[in-house]
């Protein structure tokens, strides 16, 4: 199918239908997931596919039970992680080493940049130090461009959420190239889901995607977009 | 071209041709991006396609001047927003009326739910006033499932942030559909920016992104992703 027909295929889809989804599919499509671009690399994303059946029901209830999760045939928890980076940045310069392409460059941009950028400690004093020396840093702003975030734990946070939003797009879409529907859930305990997962202060969960057939009714109604003057703006 | 291999064949492209790209292939992009799901349908974007040269200027030199943005053809600048929900809603509203669907729980959805989550006022005392509430509210947590977020401004910017990525991944695929390349930009100056497109402190930059035909050398190196059991997990 052609991509812009796909992409106005894909619906959130509120109810499935009983149809099993092949494992091969949802595989073939967290892979594609996962090519998505992401801040410098660091692939700060993490994919929980829920296949035991106590798990999946306490996520559904997590879910506040919606038809969504409760009808879903696979669930799939997106999880954006801001203490993976350290991990990932060595397995890049280890890849770059093997690749014998390993210049002084990358070397500043992951053990001098990234770390100042990534690096967070429990109690908040990084945020103070980061913040005190941006104040300063920022002067600069003055006589050319400065790269002024993100400097706290929730302007990282936001970076790796964009980061995983780009790769369920991928999932989402890759699910409609292979017959099947999603639901893209925001409506759930974070707390709960975390608990179930065993997920630390250093992730959030980004999304959890219901997967399946849609039911005959499982789209609510026509999409709606507001006039796209108002969000496409030449200027 | 297959979705999977549209996935694939999708790079950060870092310098681009003199090849221009057509206004209608922006166009139908942009138009596809604005059809990823989004929390609420609240449609919390705003895509900002710089035509002026001054303007291209401008902001080319506040990411950095780097390669991807000087030699980009096009520039477009995705911008998220925690202060259109309220037009927004209105005109889903509307919407809902139109097609005869207004019905008591859109009314609650859209009326109270909504404003409760997405008002903020400038002071930050809606976000005492938020905290306070939650505190109680969360002690429900113990016998059922609760909505614990968004009540910080800033986890409001990770809810739009998180729906502009989608659209933004939609677009990237869009381009490559059609032939063309991107590069996601992360590294610029907010500040200068947001001066330059003369945006609030309602708004974010997600991303800008570079846009035109790759040059032979434009693409830096091979794709490298860490081990795929190290973000998918089965569980």
């Amino acid at each position: 199918m052609n991509f812009f027909d796909l992409v106005k295929k894909r619906r959130s889809v509120r109810k499935f239908t009983n149809d099993k989804v092949p494992d091969k599919v949802i595989k073939k499509c967290l892979e594609a997931a996962i090519l998505a671009p992401n801040s410098s690399n660091l692939q700060p994303w993490e994919f929980y596919w829920i296949k035991n059946k106590n798990k999946k029901d306490s996520i559904a209830k997590a879910c506040f039970s919606q038809n969504a999760a409760i009808t879903a045939q696979e669930l799939i928890v997106a999880v954006s992680r801001i203490d993976t980076w350290k991990r990932n940045k060595n397995l890049i310069i280890e890849d770059y080493k093997k690749k014998k392409k390993y210049i002084p460059i990358i070397n500043r941009y992951y053990n001098k940049l990234v770390p100042i950028l990534y690096y967070h400690d429990t109690f908040g004093i990084s945020n103070i130090v980061k913040k005190l020396f941006s104040i300063f840093y920022n002067l600069l702003g003055f006589f050319k461009p400065v790269l002024r975030s993100p400097i706290y734990k929730h302007e990282l946070f936001e970076v790796v959420t964009k980061s995983t939003a780009l790769a369920c797009q991928n999932l989402m879409l890759g699910l409609v190239a292979e017959g099947f529907d999603s639901c893209p859930m925001e409506g759930f305990d974070e707390k709960k889901v975390k608990k179930i997962l065993n997920l630390n202060r250093n992730c959030h969960v980004v999304m959890i995607l219901g997967i399946g057939k849609a039911a005959k009714d499982g789209v609510y109604g026509d999409r709606y977009r507001i006039e796209k003057n108002l969000v496409i703006k030449k200027v």
